[in-house]
């Protein structure tokens, strides 16, 4: 691991339907990236296709392996920038449409994760994912992957945090709500907290520009393991890349405090239920 | 369940060694919560003894059983105000002194959880509980207990909110640290998320008043189970009631959005790692 590392977050206006010209907005991304000297390059969700299919037809005639254009592109592109690109695209295989997540580096593509959580209408469109969220051991340390509702679910998280991310790359398209007067959007702090409590670098790529009348949060942001903000949240309608330096060592070490440690101060022993000596003392009190 | 129900967290200046007069705020805030019309006031951890000991024989000297002094004075105020009351106290038990919260309602004492996840020096003083979250049925709704540090944990939040906690009570005693100008303290954020990842309500009293040369976050805080505060975090350190009229059956009904629910899209089959199929390709790439 050579710390510190650049990494960036390109949020970008993707449009549902225009595969080339999605490609080309994330090309130049990851060029404009490569320019500031990124090493890590975090793209949205379903880059190649936009997210708000007309239904299951339009998902799976975007869809496209992992050898079709867009990430055999990112494969280009990361070599020719010597640099570690993840980001998301509506993927074909054999048993159906999946809302994926690649991975690739100078070598070529090191991983695909399949979103496990689905989102609203993904469910009529995508299979949803089956195995855990990678964590892909590169040059500038260990990534790991998710796909934007996943975030929501700590045991998620927890589970890329404790195989070793140094980084979780999370490619995102998350749709705005109301969010109060003065309030950052809480998925936001999803972000942060997935930081904080496993002190690990979190890099978010939202997307911008409303598709078919769905908005978005347009949260791109790179958070520190302390769990604020180093770039970001952008939280503004417009393509951007950030960038942020990240020493991911930092991550390696998950001292909280002279005499804390986010993972080791973990009390497993209790989580799995087993061992639940709640209500031992059965006379209408709990103690515990 | 009677919704909306009215809670507040009580933010308390609490000295260390000084219990009869530590018990006389609570009782005070405790019967400013009852004139405001609360039917469950939250207290900060600790309130018997205050928090920065100079070393375990002083936190033994101010531990007092579940029938002593402070949780009695509980019990009776429970009852006088018909309300329910949860709190930190310093607790003695046979095997040690404990970090431990009481819920009281007017039928006394309900139930008494000991902090799981011991911060600091708590490691020289307390012995760590052993048992999971208390989520005990009251006149209002469900109530989740946890003290402090035990939140920074989503394992423990997910326990109590998988056991039913409609609101999540939480004695804290947050010592401040470094806070990036514009940001809020992350510790908040836990709360926020704690609060939306289980669409419950989330009821934070923390404490203020510098001791020994330690400052606190003062972060007493009610949020709704959109994640978003509904009164604070205050984060001033003075003394302070806050109230919010909380409808406590909006935590039953886990939907978020019209097709998602944060409880049933859990994928609890893949969290337990025995079914994990990260890797099955064996090619030198990760295909989940």
């Amino acid at each position: 691991m050579t710390p510190p590392a650049r990494v960036a977050v390109a949020q970008l206006p993707l449009q549902v339907g225009r595969a080339a010209g999605n490609r080309e907005a994330a090309a130049a991304a990851v060029a404009e990236a490569a320019a500031a000297g990124a090493r890590l390059v975090v793209l949205p969700e379903l880059v190649n296709s936009g997210y708000v299919f007309s239904g299951p037809d339009e998902a799976r005639a975007l869809a496209e392996p992992p050898d079709g254009p867009t990430v055999s592109q990112w494969e280009r592109l990361a070599r020719a920038h010597d640099l570690v690109i993840v980001g998301g695209f509506c993927e074909r295989t054999a048993d159906g449409v999946r809302n994926s997540q690649a991975l690739v580096d100078p070598g070529g593509l090191r991983a695909v994760y399949r979103k496990a959580h689905l989102w609203h209408d993904e469910q009529d469109v995508f299979t949803p994912g089956g195995g855990r969220p990678p964590v892909v051991e590169t040059a500038i340390g260990r990534v790991g992957m998710m796909v934007c509702y996943d975030l929501e679910f700590p045991e998620w998280v927890r589970a890329a945090a404790l195989a070793g991310a140094d980084v979780l790359a999370v490619s995102t398209n998350w749709p705005s709500s109301p969010v109060p007067a003065g309030e950052r959007p809480v998925l936001v702090a999803h972000a942060q907290v997935a930081a904080a409590a496993n002190r690990m670098f979190v890099a978010v790529a939202d997307r911008c520009a409303a598709e078919r009348g769905v908005g978005w949060v347009c949260g791109t942001s790179i958070i520190g393991p302390d769990g604020y903000p180093l770039a970001g949240p952008l939280l503004q309608d417009r393509a951007a890349v950030l960038v942020a330096d990240c020493d991911l060592s930092e991550a390696r070490d998950k001292a909280i405090g002279p005499r804390n440690d986010v993972h080791r101060d973990r009390r497993a022993d209790l989580y799995d239920g087993r061992r639940d000596v709640t209500n031992t003392e059965k006379k209408g009190r709990h103690t515990s």
